[in-house]
């Protein structure tokens, strides 16, 4: 069985994984602990506890329980001093509490929704993200960084605080791994911080593993906006240290106009700029989602389709 | 196989159940739906669901689940809009807003908790527990009952508001019974509101089951101090009815001085005053809580030992 190791955080993650679930593979998440905004940034700073979010997604992602399993992960209550928090983040922050680690949390959720395959914090250390911009202001936080409309006006350096050596587990699943999958996801946010834990870019670097690079389907305004194909991959290999992709999927299908135009806020689409052999474009667009959703969900309006995704993904697995 | 119901709520029927779990018995807890207090008072008014705290407890009483689960269903969040309310509850709370309906979220709870036998609520109204003091002051609530130090004083009555008509589940598990079980617990604040529910009382009465009463270890100041066996049994008839007890399991262990008192401040010890042949005196006594813990819950510190009690009830199961 071919063994799939995904690096990332959050939504882009998850569309991944769980096309990938569907097909006999190994599946491992390496995921980001650079998140602190929204419920997720409430539980680290009320509890101490390291950050749940992402490695909530993923585990979703993965679980082979009910649908109501899955619904209650990510149930958000809505009223009073619970306001906003996800029920899958209390439950890996009491679990953290319980067992008194974050990885065996993670293990333990991982049982209880049944999950196929692992999840695997990329560090189990404590850190916070941070961005230099080239006007000398610092973005303290992913969550400033997320929101942050300078980014494009240009950066120095984006670090994390403290130094954080990288879970050695991590390590060993990008050593054994088939195939590596970097990607969809917030570049600064998601993907990026992964590459800033000391060691993960080398093991990434020295993997016999088929490197994929997923490119997102939008950019962002004040961030990314006006990127196109080559421009992710230039900031990717800041990180990575070298142009290690053996293929770049880009999306071609165009979201409707009305879809284009209600986004117009917030970013455009991705276009593609690269015409080489290892570009594979195809269409990803998931379904949208009905206009009654729209105005809740609007920044997951265009997204990964995860089984187009996954298609995709074992055509290349299926020629290793 | 003979089948026990326990009549109750809280901590009293955590120790029948924990105790009666390692036997060959079929197992049904009816659960009082009149808690108000402490995290569960909270979630009633925040997010308008139905008081989880006595069900959780006899949850996690049923469970075949690891320590570990039991210990993250107990866990009591230290910090923060999450102070105070205990996982298990929220876990509780969550599954009725995704399942829409209480009594599917305490068989999903059970599911996760791999319980032994079944917890159901003795109604599925939304109710609040009233009392009319003598002085004619009401008492509005279970928490505002349970820290009154006027009962002893004189009450007029006890209600439920609004009406409630019982869970016919409820009634199934009494018609089914070879015995049932009332008590240990909080007289006005645990044992009495269950029969405060239209059809319960009669349900109880019509059994043909053998029926117990297991008086508590202390008397509570204010409401119950100086209260005997009779007195307890007394006011018990009260709301059921008919003095309809087979047995009555009164302890007849001493505390050890110094613990007496300790809690001094908070009731006595209850003794007995009936001698007849269906009052089963015996040793109930839990082990005394370490020192370094009293502080932190004095409340508990004099408790039934489940296994002494479970012993005693056996021997009654024996001889059906």
């Amino acid at each position: 069985m071919k063994k799939i190791v995904v690096v990332g955080g959050g939504t882009g993650n998850f569309a991944v994984l769980r096309g990938l679930k569907s097909y006999e593979v190994e599946l491992s998440a390496i995921v980001s602990m650079a998140d602190d905004g929204g419920s997720t940034g409430i539980l680290r700073d009320e509890l101490g506890v390291l950050p749940p979010g992402d490695v909530r997604q993923c585990l979703v992602a993965l679980s082979d329980s009910s649908s109501m399993m899955r619904s209650l992960m990510n149930y958000r209550f809505e009223n009073g001093g619970l306001e906003g928090h996800s029920f899958g983040n209390l439950l890996l922050s009491a679990l953290e509490k319980v067992t008194g680690s974050f990885e065996k949390a993670v293990d333990e959720m991982g049982k209880i929704l049944s999950i196929k395959g692992k999840v695997i914090p990329v560090t189990t250390h404590e850190v916070r993200l941070k961005m230099l911009l080239a006007n000398r202001k610092v973005l303290e936080g992913e969550k400033a960084i997320y929101l942050s409309q300078e980014i494009d006006q240009g950066y120095k350096t984006i670090y994390l605080e403290p130094y954080a050596s990288v879970n050695p587990r991590a390590i060993e699943e990008l050593r054994n791994a088939d195939l590596i999958v970097i990607g969809p996801g917030g570049l600064y946010t998601s993907l990026i911080p992964n590459f800033l834990v000391e060691g993960l870019a080398d093991a990434l670097v020295n993997s016999s593993a088929k490197k994929i690079f997923v490119i997102n389907l939008m950019n962002r305004k004040g961030q990314t906006l006006g990127f196109k194909t080559s421009d992710y991959l230039r900031e990717m290999v800041k990180f990575t240290g070298e142009d290690i992709f053996d293929y770049i999927l880009v999306n071609n299908q165009k979201p409707p106009q009305e879809l284009i135009e209600v986004y117009a806020d917030e970013g455009d689409l991705v276009e593609n700029d690269m015409k080489q052999e290892r570009v594979i474009e195809a269409p990803f667009l998931g379904e949208i989602a009905s206009p009654s959703k729209r105005d809740l969900m609007k920044r997951n309006l265009i997204r990964h389709d995860p089984k187009k995704l996954a298609q995709e993904l074992m055509k290349i697995v299926n020629h290793l």
